[in-house]
């Protein structure tokens, strides 16, 4: 059924953003065939919600050239380079239970070879823990924030920042935190103007739309001057 | 067809809240005749959810003897004394569409003869606002949070006050903010601890929950030093 | 990746409430840290949603120090005092099914010093058992109410006891009981004035709103006479 | 476009319950059709959610022959007799605004020809006053219970009496009442065994669940010993 | 913690409906408790959503006591009597999958002392299953219709009968029929006019429901003439 | 700002269906502007949603040049022919309140130059209604069905019925039945096979959809053959 | 119970469609009941939603009967013939995931004997895939479009094709996809006019569908002229 | 009450944004104070949500002051320049009923100085229409996307463009397509990577997203080549 599968590998010239696979839909099968493609036309891939089962299935010779990290769930196939451009993007998450998916945003920019800053579990019930923070943020020209419950981070440290405040509601806590839906509607009822949001747990997304923006700003933008 | 109206005038006694009026459900002659049962009794009464057509409907003598509010739509019926206990309630509201609400709060305590503090138009996105006040709300037993959209001040507040702190969730917002079920969920999904819920827009329930508190509490618990 | 991890130890100094470890969105990798640090600085910790699986995945010198009670799924780790103060908290609840939910309030409450008096199994549907106790629990300055389903007992006891009320729906039942969803909007929704509501399933949450008022009233208020 | 309409007049001969007119989502020009229709074939008819506004719409003499209660929004049409037959059905109600549908099931049941008993505003906030009443609801075969919010009068009244137990809710309440979903889904959840519902408001649904049993048990069934 | 267990063995006397365990909530110790406590009183009990994993858990002296059915996962626990009274009631079901709910019905009121007659895969899709046995299903005083995915079997048949009507909406189908939520909305929908709805799957609820009416009605109600 | 309106006249060519206006999010400015566009290329135009409201806010000369329909709310602007191709698809609807939608699926079709058949108010809760027309219903190629409230119809005429079936869920109904989302989910939910829905009250997209299947089968598929 | 099995074998004669049999909520025993029904009476049988365990649980008669395949949990039970009639369905599908869905609509219509011809990870994230195959597409008298997420691929087909369009939404993607209530909410809210929707997932559906339109147009209706 | 008003005027200066003024929940009152202290300071406005009917009910030395747009109902307040910076923002909408929300991203971008570039009634089931503009809106730095129903057409814009894209779903639409819920769970959704998005139909907070991007570009950043 390998037929079903055609990767858009013109994508990086189009928009700028490398081709990457989303593996949480598909089987063990059809990531390896992925792999195979771009291992035969050389390409590098970024993996995105590769469980461990998945990695685990692969051939020896495929987890070889993965470069994982369990906490995010991402894998580097192929040659990546380190980062060398400055950092210009600043993570900030609120909970322990948020850093899978700000580890993502850092993989997903790291991919592509940006650098970013991360200042995690500063959520607002321990408003001090952002606060002694807040002037470095502050410098970055993009600002992920990952939150997940009632994401009052977003609001909060969207009436702060000048720098572009994207949003990654977490699907953290239970109840009426109803699996990240509380999170992302409160993201985007925020009263902090201008805060822009992606999909629950979309840490991939969020880093896609950090790439957008880094591919018009200068390099030295808002660089951070201290931390 | 005034036999489906039995007020419950023992209820002061037996919980410590006087029986209030809900007019929001009912037409004016209902509200006529509960006004009449009561000045007859000798009772007073609050009055909350008063339209200001229904207020219009009621025969001149009974608007004559109703202290009216129209923010709030709460009236006092009868003779209320003013507050003469000092103020042990702070109320805070995050925005100007909150004003309502937080009113109502205010309304329900000064009905009961408790005088209280009003702290508003401070959310989270100018937090400047909330943190020049902060100390002071800091000193207040009881703390009403009145918000809507990402209700965000919650969180915030619940994280820095050692009071009991009980939150409205208000309706003010659009699209993702749902009528006030965003601001709901979001308080209730708070990672503050020890944060507790009313209904969206329910100031007179919050009155009532601080109420239950203040019977507990002694006249000088954390009185306020300044303002 | 510990560096996600920052304890807000000086939470108790500012909000009387000691810091707590909610293991349920944690890697038993990020509980064991915590618990290392914990016992590097001598503080003892609550730990909540510990599953035995965590549990069991710690090492032995940390299993040996916590406390553990199954049904709440709770832990005390380090030395924990008994309760010295008389209960002022009655806990009641509706079903066989809340238990764990009731004894997570209980446990939240006996880390902090407060005893607490339970009446179980004493839902609506046959009232003889809440009647027989209603004259004690009335005697209580705060009542926990946990109830899943309809949490029809929210509105029965809030109607009947002077004391404050903090609703804890819980997810029981099924169909129409939408995990606890219906519980949840049906404390809200209770026409008992003042009754106050924290999130589904959140015993934790009810005792720090109980301690909140713990800390402004009387140890003697409203003590109970008899049980 | 009256080829739209198709009275079902075999029906009580089919199912024992008579033909009656939904007006709500109706034009005049359509009930006025139907009233001609009826009263050219001699039939009676029920109207529900009877608008004043369509009423007023309708020929002078339609109007003439319509005796309109207001509260209920129905109407009966033509000859009905009063009822003959001993109330086996008791109709309890939680709040004043729950009136008109309380109403709709009397009036459902008076066009049938059937007495009711009527016990209103005994909603479990002032729990006593179903207390004093409970004795000769228990006495009635049918027990009808109207009660938005939180519904909790549902579950409380299914555990205490023996008769057959219809809920009705209503759409009564703001905020997380949603309209009477919350009603609706806490009396689906009742832990009371055998409690049977109908949609929301539906009174006219309710009375004729009612009709169905009373249909199959004797005219003495139960009658009320008392009142 | 079996403190939080209280059976209520005067349920029938005062009801008329004999207290059943609803097994789905409580650990194997709970279920093992109340069984020793029912066998010390000489009590039978009717056990309900008892899955096999809980059943082969209890004590080989318990299971020995038990008449398990697996598919409604039903155990009657102690001496039950085969029913002696004709069967007035009829069990109406959509489709393969909804056998167990049915069954459940059954049971319910088999423990109860009652025979049932089942028409059972007569879904509308295949409407002539239906037509072929509705003169048989006409006769009988209480109709239960069990079906999911769109519910359309309970308004057709609704609209055929005279007897009382139940509708157990079951969480049968995917999709739009959202575990179960579409077929309650539509039973609670249908304009068939006074049907009554219980919860989803809740077939013990729809034989309490009928035993309830059972009760008030004679022995030789509507007999089925045929089969 | 009528720079933002740009008609796609060139719909027809590419996929059979001529543009169409849906009047309903539209000034009476734009409605008027696209009126004269049309009037100037010569084109006719079918409006959709078109109010009463609208209507009168036209010019006197538009009001002339269009054929209006007021219960469907639809209108046809300039000439349009009467249908001369037989009918081939049956329009079957469940109850009064459903003509207006039904009447707009007649007007798509008929603007289109098709004639269909009718059949109205035979819901299934008076199903000899429909089983009295079943037989000439089967003889059409293509069976729109609408119906509000459960939406039963559509599983039964999709049982019954060779031809292609199309539903169309309705607003019609109150409480439970949400505003069309329940008559919505049962129609995707039926498990007649083969039933494909369009959104609630889309008339004029069952319309629609029949014409593209009427494109591509003879005139005189199916024909019926009486009425 | 297998008294509760009452399949459907004159389905296709009265609405064209053979009966198939849903495996989703069956026991292994149940489907080996109607398997050795259907080879008693000779029939073949389409079997859906047939996991590998209930397949591995089938007797190795059975199993050696059934053609599977796996990624669309379809089975062939039985002689099928292969397809012999040309292509008129094109099957249009947007991403990897939505390939078993795809093979679902694929093996339904060959069951039937029709064949089909697919384009498969053509979403519109990456256009120029839908666009370099749009003009063959055009060809097809039927079009399935199978898409998750958001679905977008629905509107963009019906705009450009002028066959009959099956939306076939897939409850591929997560957080605010929703488990595929996105994709299908998108699906019937698309302005391209006369597109049909199918349940989520319901890849048989839209093949029973487009079976009801291939048994109505000719045999060589708008045929694919190439590939 | 007015002290419930509490500009923020410090909030250009923080974040970069001017403050604005939303209409929506405010009385007459209200907006005319907040007027008032603006005309006292000398600072300019911009004013959202605001009604025709809360416009007509100021002064009119206040009206007079304002230059007011009724589409998208916004007004400027005080002296505001024309833009002079080169147009870096594309704006893209769907179809004329997303006029009013596409009009306020242009009026909050043109209060604070910035041109843009509009492309309006592009909706993708008319593909032509975008396609023959792509490439110009291929050469923004930043592509406001704007649309309702299914929002197809975010998707397709984001994966054709290198720019940085928001997405405004608009409440366009009605049934399945859920007063702009839909639209907001598809661009959510959406597949192409690195899309943001802001609440429902707020214009105002996607011009704000799109300010804090041009606050860190080039004034020639991607400027567009030809129009």
């Amino acid at each position: 059924m390998n037929d079903h599968l055609t990767p858009d590998y013109g994508r990086a010239e189009r928009i700028g953003i490398e081709e990457a696979i989303f593996c949480g839909g598909k089987t063990i099968e059809q990531v390896g065939f992925l792999l195979d493609e771009a291992a035969r036309l050389g390409h590098a891939l970024l993996l995105t919600r590769l469980s461990p089962e998945t990695l685990n299935g692969l051939s020896a010779a495929h987890r070889g050239d993965i470069d994982y990290e369990p906490l995010s769930r991402t894998g580097f196939f192929g040659e990546v380079a380190a980062p060398t451009k400055p950092a210009r993007v600043a993570i900030v998450s609120a909970g322990t239970s948020d850093a899978g998916v700000a580890l993502e945003v850092e993989r997903t920019l790291g991919y592509a070879g940006h650098a970013t800053a991360g200042f995690h579990d500063v959520g607002v019930a321990g408003l001090w823990r952002l606060m002694e923070r807040i002037q470095t943020i502050k410098s970055f020209a993009v600002v992920v924030v990952v939150a997940g419950m009632d994401a009052a981070l977003v609001g909060v440290v969207g009436g702060l920042v000048p720098g572009v405040v994207i949003a990654v509601p977490t699907s953290v806590g239970y109840g009426a935190a109803r699996g990240g839906e509380t999170a992302l509607a409160a993201a985007l009822s925020s009263c902090a103007p201008g805060v822009a949001v992606v999909n629950i747990d979309n840490g991939y997304g969020a880093g896609c739309a950090a790439l957008r923006i880094l591919n018009h700003i200068p390099d030295d933008a808002r660089a951070p001057k201290e931390r």
